[in-house]
C-alpha cells in the first residue's frame, strides 16, 4: 500500500479473491492483487455488492466501451458496480473520509478535466472509456470502465462515496445509488415535483425506487405502470397513489382519465419497452416532461411529431449524475421511505453464479438480489 | 369599434377583404367583418404576411386543433400567421404601444391563465385550441385557433407585437418570427452557444435563420446540412462555416471529422427527415442536446439506446416561445445577419393562391414568398 | 352577479361587512356592496385571514403602491391578504374551480402581459400597483393594489386560487400561502435541498415553515436562529436538527462549527435584522447562497467584499412565486408538517381590531392570528 | 522535465527568471527553477502577462488566502495572473493541446474534487486555498494560491487552457480572460441579453469589455457609467450606446429616463464605488439582476428593503467561471469586437516594477499595462 494511508485496524492483504470475465458469460473466482489507491481515491473494502441488469449484460457480451471500440472480450476483468462497504486506507493527501468509514460508492467518477465534468455532467465525460490500456486520464466506471465489485476491495475516487447512513445495513445501502440514478432522473425532470403528477413505468428495481424517490418530495398522484401485480404492490408499499397493469387496461387511457383528461407533468421512463416512448408522450400534458431511464435494445418506431407538436423534452440519462445520490442518501437517511422492499435474496461471494441465475431468472421473484462478501466469508467460516 | 382607441390618421372600415376556407383545399376571398380589440389587445392592419409550411398544411388538412378534436373542416376559417403590419386601434386601457407603430406578430398569446402560462411556457399553454365556439379562454394562436393573416386586418394581444425595428422593411418583418422560432430552439439548447458547435439539419426558412442566429451569438463552427446547394450556399451566406450536401457526402462522418471525432455540442434539426433524430444524435458528442424544430409526419425508427447511453437532451419546440422573438428583433435591428436572404417572393394578397402555389412547389427555387397586403392593394389600384 | 355562475346553494347577498381604512391605523366595519367577478375570475366567500406582519404596515403606513407613488392614504380600502374561503360564484368561462369548493389564494395575479409575467416571474411584475383609478391592467395583489381580505367576499383570479387539501382546517388553510413563500425562497436557491445543509434566520411564521419546508425537501441538517426559546422549540417540532438563541451564542461561530467549518449551502433569512445578511453570508460556505424573504427598513451596512469574494448569490423575494404555493399545499395535503403549529389565535371578523392587537404586540406568545369570518358570525349568533 | 513530453523546437533551461515577494511591497527578480507539469497539466511559457489591480494587492498585502488564513506574508512567492504563452511540455497523458499551441490560461483550476467543483462552480471550489505547505489537493489558482506569472514558465491545469485564435497578438491574448469575467458576469445574470438592457457601472477593463461581450450578444440598450469621459469614449468604442458620467449627471435619474421609467433588465458592476449596489438596485426594473465583479474594501449602507421589496437577485462573483472564458474567445476570434483598446502600456519582464507603477498610478491614462517576456528578452539582447 505504497504511499497510502492505512490503520492496523482493518489490515489489507496482498491479494484478493476476485470474479473475473473468461469468454463470454464465463466467470472464475481467482485471485487478484488488492489495489493500491492514488491521489484523491481510497480502497473500500467491499461489504456487500447488489446485482444490476447491466452486470448481466456486460457478463454476456462485454462492456460498453469494449463493444463500441471493437476492442477483445474484457477477459480477465471484475464486473460489479452497485456495491458499498468499508474504506481501508487512504491515497495521499485524502481527508475527506476516514478509515472506517462505511461508504456507497457511484459507478462515476468523471475524468474532471473535459469540457462536460467542467459543466458538472460527470456522467456524460467525454472521457468516458479512455482508460484501457496505457492511458490514465479516463472516466472511471466502477465495472464498466475499470475493475468493478465483484471482489474483496476496489479503489474508488472519492467524489463516488456517499456515507451510509447510521441504521442503515450493507444491503440497503447497496440500493443508495439506485434510488440516486431515480433522483437524478426526477432532478433533470425538473426536481421540483410536490405536487406535480408523475407517472413511472416500469416496477424494476429503479422504477420502484423512482416511485419512492418522487413520494418523498411530494409529487401527487405518483402512478406506477407494469405487467406484474406483486410488484405493483411494491410500488404501492413505496408510496404510488394508482397502479397500472398493463397487461389488464390500456396505460394511456387509464392516466389520461387520472389526470382529468389533461395529462401528466412527468414520466420517468424505467421498462424499456418498445411502444414506451410514444405511451409516455401521450401520458404527457403539453409541455411535459419525459426521462428515459432505460431503453429497447433495438431501434423503435417513435411518433416523433408529437413530441413536436406538445414541446415535449425527453431527457436521456445514465448513471446517477448531479450529485443525486446524495440527495437520494438523504432521503434514505432521514426514512422517507424504506429501500429494503426491494432487496429479496443474498448470497455470499462464493455463490456469485447462483446469485447471477437468481437475478437473470428472476427466480422466486427476486428483485435486488445482493452477495455479501463479507457475511458470505463469515458463513462459509461458521459452516466449516 | 366600440371601446377601442383609434386615430383620424389610420380610418378602419367595417369590412375587409379575408381569404377564407371552404373545402380542404379551397380558398376564397371574401368580405369579412373587421374584428375589434378588447382589454390587452390590438388591431392591426396587415401589411404583409409571410406563407409558411404549416399554412398549407392548414389548407389543405384543417388546423391541428380542428384535426385532434374531431371536429369539421373550419369553413369561413382565415389562415396565415407570420403576418406584420401597422397598429391601428388599440383595446381598453392598452398604452403599450401607439397607433401608427409597426409591429411583427408572434403567433401564440397563451391564456395567461393555466399552468404552463404561468410557467412562463406560453408556446404550450394547456388552453391551446380550446377558443372554438363559445369558450372564450383559450390561447389565441394566429391562424390556427383563431382567424389569421390571409386578410386585411386582425387583432392581437399585446403579448405578441414586436416592434419593427426602423430599416427593417415590411418582408423582412415577416421573418422576425421565424427567426424568432431558430431562437427558441437554441435559447432551450441553453442559450449560451457562443463557441460551441452547432449543426442545423435542413436549409428550410427556420434552418437558414437557425444558421444566421447561431453564428449571431457565436456559435462556431457552424454546420448546415442539406440536399440542394442552392440553399446551403444562402446558409454559407447567413454564417455557415461548414455546409454538407447529404446526398453527396455522409453527414454524420462528417460532422464526427470537424469535430475531431468528439461530435457537436448541439443540433437543430429543421429537415423534417425520417431519419434526422438518428442522424442528429450520432453527430451529438456524449451530453449534447438537440432540438426539434420539426418532425416527420409518420412515425420513424429511432435508436432510443443511443439517447439513453450518450445522456442526450431531445427538446420538441412549437412556436416561438421564451420571448425569443425579442432576442430575434434585437439581433435584425443590429443588422447582426441579412434575413431579408430568404425571401424570394413576392405577392398581392389577391393573389395568394399563386403565392400558395410558389412556396408548395418551389417554384423559381421559393423560400419565403410573401404576400403584401397594401403593395398588392397599391398594385391594383394603380393598374386600374 | 351579473355574467358570473352562481349556485342556490350559496346565496349571495348584495352587500357584506367590510373593514376600511379611514386615516392612517384607523379601521372601521362598514358595508361595501359584494364584488362582481369578471374573466378568470371567482367570488370567494371569505371563511377565514391570518393577519400578516405586513398588514400592520398597510394599516399603519398605507400600501406599498400608495407610499412609493405618492398618492393619498388609500382611506376605504380593505386590507387583509392572507385568507382562504369557498368559491361561490364564477366568472364568465371559469370551469377550472367549482362552486363550493374551498381554496386558499395566494396574494399575486400577475398582469399576465407585462415581461415579467411572460417569464413565469409574475409576483415581480412590472404594471404591479397599477389599478388604481381608472387603469384597469394592472397587477391585482390581495390587499395591496386591490380590496383584501378582512371583509366577507372577495373577487380572485384563478391564477391565485389553491385546492385546500381534505382535512385542512379552515385556520391552517390560511398558513398554506405562509408555507408558499417559504418554498417560493427555497425554490429560488435551487429547489434540490434534499441532503443540503440550510439555516433559517428568524423564528416569525414563514421563518418556521421555512423550517418545516426545507426539512420536509429533506434537508439536513436544518438550523433555525431566533431569539426566544418558546419559539425556537417550535422550530424544532416543525423539523429544526439545530436550535440557536442568538442571545446566548454566536450564530455564525456555531454554524460553522456545526458544519465543521465548511460553512452552509443555504441561508433562508427571515428575521429582517439589521446584521442579518452580513452574519447569512459568513455562515455560507464558499459559492453558498442566501435568500432574503424580510428586510430592516433602514439601509444596513453590507460587507459587499465578502459576497463578490465568495461567489455568493443574494436573492429578494416578495410573495409566492414560481407556483410555489401549489408546491406546498401538496406537502401539506401528504402531511408531510403541521402548519397548525404556529397558529396560535382566533377572533370573529368583528374583534378584527382585538386580533391585530394580538398579532402587533405578540400577546400572549401570538404567532398566527387567525380572523373567522364565519365562525365569528355562528359564535355571535350562538351568543346572542 | 521528467515524466514531461517535450520537444526540441521548444528546449527548457533548469532555471528561469521570476520576480518574487519579499517583504509587503518589495519585488526582486530572481532565479528559479523551471516547474515540471505533471498529470493533467502542461508548461506554459509566458509569453506576455498583464497587470490586473489585484496584482497590485497581492504585491502590498499578500494573497488572500494568506491573509484569511493569517499566514506569513508570501516571500518568494510569484504574483501575476493574466498571462498567455506557448505550450513547452505535456504532462503524463496529456493530448488536449500540442506543444507549441499558444494558450491564454484562466486563473482557477477548481480541484475537481469539492462539492461546488461537482456542481460546476469551479471558482467557488471549497479547496481554495488550500496547496499551501504539504497540502497538494488545493484548487490552484494562478498567482493567488499557486506561483503566478511574472517570470518565463508556468504549470497550468489543462482545464485552464483557452487556444489563442490566429490572428489574436500576445497583449490582446492577455485580455481572452478579463473579457471571460466579463462574460462570466452575463452568465450568471441569464446569459441571453439579446435584447435587454444593460448597465454596466465602472469603466475599468472588466467593465468596458463587459459592454463589448454585452453588445456583441445583442444587448439594447448597453449602458456605461464612469467619472473619466476618456475611459467613456472607449466604451462607446466598443458598444455603449448611452454613456453617463456620474460626475455630471445622476445616473440613476437618466437611466430611468432612458428606459422609460421602467428600469433595466441587468447591472454588471464594475466600479466598487460605495453607493454601487444602491444605484444599481435603483436603475434595475422589478425583477432585475445584479451581477457584482468589483466590490468597496469597507462595509457599505445597502438598502435591503428595495432589493427584496422589488424581488431583485444580486450575484456576486470572482474570477471567470462557467467556462465563460472559451465563449469570451469565441467572440474575439470572430473579431465582435477590439479587445486591443483596453491595452495601453507595453514593457518587457525586468522592467516589471515600472509598468506596475504605470498601473498602480494610471500613468499616461493607462488601463492596462502588459509585460511581454519574450520581446522583453529581445529587446535586452538588441540593446546589449
Amino acid at each position: 500500500m505504497t504511499g497510502a494511508q492505512t490503520s492496523r485496524e482493518f489490515p489489507i492483504p496482498e491479494h484478493m479473491k476476485a470474479w473475473v470475465l473468461g469468454d463470454p458469460g464465463e466467470l472464475a473466482l481467482k485471485q487478484k492483487p488488492v489495489p493500491t489507491p492514488g491521489r484523491a481515491e481510497v480502497l473500500v473494502r467491499i461489504d456487500a455488492v447488489a446485482i444490476c441488469a447491466t452486470d448481466l449484460e456486460v457478463i454476456a457480451y462485454g462492456t460498453p466501451a469494449m463493444i463500441q471500440g471493437g476492442l477483445p472480450f474484457n477477459k480477465n476483468f471484475t464486473p460489479g458496480h452497485e456495491y458499498m462497504g468499508t474504506v481501508v486506507a487512504l491515497g495521499p493527501g485524502v481527508d475527506e473520509v476516514s478509515i472506517g468509514q462505511r461508504v456507497a460508492v457511484e459507478i462515476h467518477a468523471g475524468c474532471g478535466q473535459c469540457k462536460r465534468c467542467r459543466e458538472g455532467m460527470y456522467t456524460a465525460c467525454l472521457n468516458y472509456g479512455l482508460n484501457y490500456g496505457d492511458r490514465d486520464k479516463g472516466h472511471r466506471a466502477n465495472g464498466f470502465t475499470t475493475d468493478g465489485g465483484f471482489c474483496e476491495y476496489q479503489i474508488n475516487n472519492i467524489n463516488t462515496l456517499v456515507a451510509v447512513p447510521d441504521g442503515v445495513s450493507d444491503e440497503e445501502a447497496c440500493l443508495i445509488v439506485t434510488a440516486g440514478t431515480a433522483m437524478y432522473g426526477l432532478t433533470e425532470l425538473g426536481g421540483l415535483v410536490a405536487g406535480e403528477s408523475v407517472a413511472v413505468l416500469g416496477p424494476g428495481p429503479i422504477g420502484l425506487l423512482g416511485v419512492a424517490v418522487a413520494k418523498a418530495l411530494g409529487a401527487a398522484p405518483v402512478i406506477l405502470t407494469g405487467t406484474r401485480d406483486n410488484r405493483l404492490e411494491i410500488g404501492r408499499e413505496l408510496g404510488a397513489d394508482h397502479l397500472i397493469n398493463i397487461r389488464k387496461e390500456n396505460a394511456v387511457e387509464t392516466v389520461r382519465r387520472l389526470t382529468g383528461g389533461r395529462g401528466l407533468d412527468y414520466v420517468l421512463e424505467c421498462s424499456g419497452a418498445p411502444d414506451a416512448v410514444n405511451d409516455a408522450a401521450r401520458m404527457l400534458s403539453r409541455g411535459g416532461k419525459l426521462c428515459l431511464a432505460a431503453f429497447p435494445h433495438e431501434p423503435v418506431l417513435v411518433d416523433v411529431a408529437h413530441l413536436v407538436r406538445n414541446n415535449i423534452y425527453v431527457y436521456g440519462i445514465r448513471g446517477e449524475g448531479r450529485s443525486a445520490t446524495h440527495r437520494a442518501a438523504a432521503l434514505i437517511a432521514q426514512k422517507r421511505f424504506d429501500a429494503r422492499k426491494i432487496h429479496t435474496h443474498t448470497f455470499a461471494l462464493e455463490d456469485l453464479p447462483t446469485a447471477l441465475k437468481y437475478a437473470r431468472e428472476r427466480i422466486e421473484d427476486a428483485i435486488k438480489v445482493v452477495v455479501k462478501t463479507r457475511t458470505g466469508a463469515a458463513q462459509r467460516l461458521a459452516a466449516e
